[in-house]
């Protein structure tokens, strides 16, 4: 049996396929806009007898079974692709069994049954790249959301003297207006993988990054904290932002007494680039049975 | 049947029996230390025959049951009742089964099945009060977390010109520095209850209240939020805490295409001094069917 995966990112949709055992195709298609990319993404599928598809897309989008535009994309920045019925598109070509969730929550997915979080209860991912998302899965299951997550939009405290104007066009301080690819890069005139680990803006990065993961630790409490994204490809980025989440925890949950140490707590995606892809393949194979 | 309930809380302890349908006896013990406290909560037991017991005891609390000090209240401020093994005393006094969890996700869970939030998926509670708990609630579950959330204690952003120092000892400027009942009693000069509807305090309480319910909202997306506890039977508080919410989400979230109002999405717990208890009772029931 084949299972057929779609990673639709803001840049590009990755589009594979995959047996019992392994990916026997993936490629990848530039995002543009739907009359241009979907026929790519369409033309590729027909090429193989797929049983099922589970599809990551970037959001908003609309995950609510029960809504007339269940499946559709939401209000984007990306203006071709508003209110685009993308499940819709797809189920008019293939008369399969589809699933639908957000591109981060598919990558928590993927890391919670096969990679870093595979022997945790709870895990919540966090990617740090051109936007920042965030995605949450306990028990196999994502949560019965309103919404999906939108963790790269909440709030931050800003450190002392930044003045820095940020990058989200609705938060004057969120996660994603701070600490994003292109955040960084307009704070420091070049881009994320050109600083040397030495610059000072790091510190300032990583501190923004412990300062989000203490809120979401004080909100659900996961069992680990996956950090992924270009951005955290820049791993002298870890042990800093372990070190500045202990100090905003300052104290308050007692992480040694609960037997976690940071290094084990805050860590890398063990499939940096395939946890969405690894993701969608189960969720794809559970759809059939 | 006979079903016993704890509600443990940081003044009292609620403790109750219930049968099939109703509510049969309900009595209030004082929190003192546990040497004073328990023998009169274990003596109000012994006069029903219980079949279980389901207890929402006030954080932290050790609620892994893998743990070795599983059923422990840990590093409270009461220091009379840390590292206590509260469950560890009920077990020994009596071999029935046993529910262990925090106070406001019981709360939460009364709320999610019989009270505002029963026709949810997920629901988020916050109790604002002496201190500020948050529980949450989806599909009937609690969330598989490390330690149990902390809600109150996320950090917010201060409001231009706020130079109140906040009653938490951990933080700065958290949920139940700012706005619990003791941290608005220290900042007017008065008790909540005393303070007129008119005073300009009530912006800046609903405004904190408000910014704190648009991180869980980005982190968690329940399809309600219930604001329980002393400092929110100010009723005029609900409206001013929606209309600054919606400040605070400014468009990133789009509640009309969803097809939800904030009347319906921000509000009162439908059992106001009973969530707890009715939690309770459910979860006691579950524990021997």
């Amino acid at each position: 049996m084949l299972y057929g995966i779609i990673e639709a990112g803001g840049t590009k949709f990755i589009c594979g396929v995959a047996d019992e055992n392994q990916i026997i195709e993936r490629i990848s298609i530039e995002t543009t806009t739907p009359q241009k990319t979907m026929p790519d993404v369409i033309a590729f599928f027909k090429k193989f007898d797929i049983v099922s598809l589970a599809i990551g897309c970037f959001g908003p989008i609309d995950i609510r079974k029960n809504s007339p535009t269940y499946g559709y994309i939401l209000q984007t920045p990306k203006i071709a692709w508003q209110q685009y019925n993308f499940l819709g598109e797809m189920q008019t070509h293939f008369d399969i069994p589809m699933f639908w969730e957000t591109d981060v929550n598919v990558a928590a997915f993927g890391e919670f049954v096969l990679g870093a979080a595979k022997d945790a209860k709870s895990c919540l991912y966090l990617t740090i790249g051109t936007g920042v998302g965030g995605g949450y899965c306990a028990n196999g299951a994502f949560l019965p959301t309103l919404l999906h997550p939108e963790m790269g939009h909440i709030h931050l405290k800003r450190l002392d003297g930044d003045s820095f104007e940020g990058s989200c066009p609705f938060h004057d301080d969120c996660v994603e207006g701070l600490v994003s690819g292109p955040a960084i890069e307009k704070r420091a005139g070049k881009k994320a993988e050109e600083i040397p680990e030495d610059d000072i803006i790091w510190e300032m990065v990583a501190r923004y990054i412990a300062q989000a993961l203490q809120t979401y630790t004080m909100v659900v409490s996961p069992e680990k904290i996956i950090l992924g994204g270009g951005v955290m490809k820049r791993e002298h980025l870890y042990p800093l932002v372990r070190k500045y989440f202990l100090e905003y925890i300052n104290g308050y949950i007692d992480f040694e007494a609960l037997g976690v140490t940071m290094d084990t707590y805050i860590i890398a995606p063990q499939m940096p680039d395939y946890s969405a892809t690894y993701g969608c393949v189960e969720l794809a194979k559970r759809l059939v049975k």
